[in-house]
């Protein structure tokens, strides 16, 4: 089970640190360009020094793609080097019409072993179904999001509800069959993470906007996390990854994940330890 | 300009279909298995048997990375395979925050030259820039799906209209940049066909939804397309590519794909020959 795989590796690694392993060929140090694979060695350098502190990371599948077929090669040796203890998480926002929906499970659960995707609730249920047939595996579905245009149309109010809040509730229900619902939810909405834990009590959080976005550290976390200050993941990528884009990337790297672990278990100890 | 390439191409070849290449191992006659790469194999033979008859192809982008990166091989030989004079479309219903956006666009524009990709429209106007920035090539958002889900949010009424409407009136604003915006508007649904039709003027609408979906033909057609019967593609995957699971598969695939483009313009000179 998902949920519960993430709390044990959170009490083990004491962290609700997510990476956002982003790699991207004009980002990356310059240096790393005399590599015979740039992103692969960019990649491997950022994990090994960050995988301590992390108990996730979240490849977004744009990054990986935007590649061709090389990038899902490097995808997929990313993956390797990811030490056991630390889940991964497809950042894929996908959705489609079952019959599609059920390749697009596939690709992240089976071709690829990813403990989680996340999804998007446009087109409904029959779109996120397929995802929940695998049982032991999460499905984050996009709730709130943390960019400027979530204001477009995840706060629409339609029976004095908003849009956001009708996407919970449903995740709520789709949760009840296996426990495997997730919702991602932007820092950058910290006065609405209280409601939303509320309707989706004990389901996980992944919390981005964190960084480069901007988001608020302390309300994702004091509000977001359970009554145990669990079941979330505080996702950060620019700001980690790109730490440095220096020779000492990579270290610089994992102060900034060493940083935000232990600001993010400050707030928790705020809350459960009062 | 990708609007106008669609109906010149639509004079051209007197065509609105599009077909749906949507290669399933487990789908394709048995006989291709001996074929060294049968999916290849099936694609080949299906382009070459309809591509009188389509004025589009749609990959669903699904079917392909489903197989890792020997799919995006196969996304890139199935792509050089279609004739100049046929659009190529991504069915791949992406969206993202800025940065990621950028990374889809550059997928689907750039590492492969599609002519158009479907996007969704949950995350808002930032998730959806970076794929108009190219401005010679269409997008298409996810406006009232063909599937049972899509009565899950896209029929909310919030301030005296449904969200379905709502996504038109968003993405017609969208559409006055640059005049690369169409919409996804499934044929399961011919009673709203002709308020969208007012809402979107002038911009194309792809109609999925006909043959293995079960929608409405004649009403996709009457309703979807503009007052010269254009700017319309009405797409089938299933109905056609499996139209037989035998030896003949790729004459089936032919005739049945003749059959719905006449159907189509039968029901186009209808509306436009009275």
């Amino acid at each position: 089970m998902f949920t519960e795989k993430l709390n044990r590796l959170t009490d083990q690694k004491n962290s609700l640190l997510c990476v956002g392993l982003d790699a991207d060929i004009e980002q990356i140090p310059r240096h790393l360009l005399n590599e015979k694979d740039p992103l692969l060695a960019f990649n491997r350098e950022i994990i090994h020094a960050t995988s301590q502190y992390a108990v996730a990371y979240k490849p977004n599948i744009a990054f990986y793609e935007s590649l061709g077929a090389d990038g899902w090669l490097l995808l997929e040796k990313t993956l390797q080097m990811i030490p056991p203890d630390t889940l991964v998480i497809a950042d894929a926002k996908r959705s489609d019409i079952g019959n599609s929906a059920h390749k697009y499970a596939e690709t992240f659960f089976q071709t690829f072993s990813f403990d989680a995707v996340t999804v998007s609730p446009y087109m409904g249920t029959d779109s996120i179904l397929p995802f929940l047939e695998y049982q032991d595996r999460g499905v984050f579905i996009l709730c709130l999001t943390s960019n400027s245009g979530s204001g477009d149309f995840q706060y629409l109010v339609a029976n004095s509800e908003p849009l956001y809040l009708k996407v919970a509730g449903w995740a709520a229900g789709l949760n009840l069959e296996y426990g495997n619902v997730g919702l991602v939810v932007g820092a950058t909405h910290p006065e609405d993470m209280s409601s939303l834990r509320d309707t989706a009590y004990g389901m996980p959080f992944l919390i981005p906007g964190i960084g480069a976005q901007g988001g608020n550290l302390q309300s994702a976390v004091l509000f977001g996390t359970d009554e145990k200050g669990k079941n979330v993941l505080i996702s950060a990528s620019r700001s980690i990854i790109y730490a440095s884009g220096q020779t000492d990337f990579a270290r610089q790297a994992g102060l900034a994940a060493k940083k935000l672990r232990d600001d993010i278990n400050r707030i928790r100890d705020q809350k459960t330890k009062p």
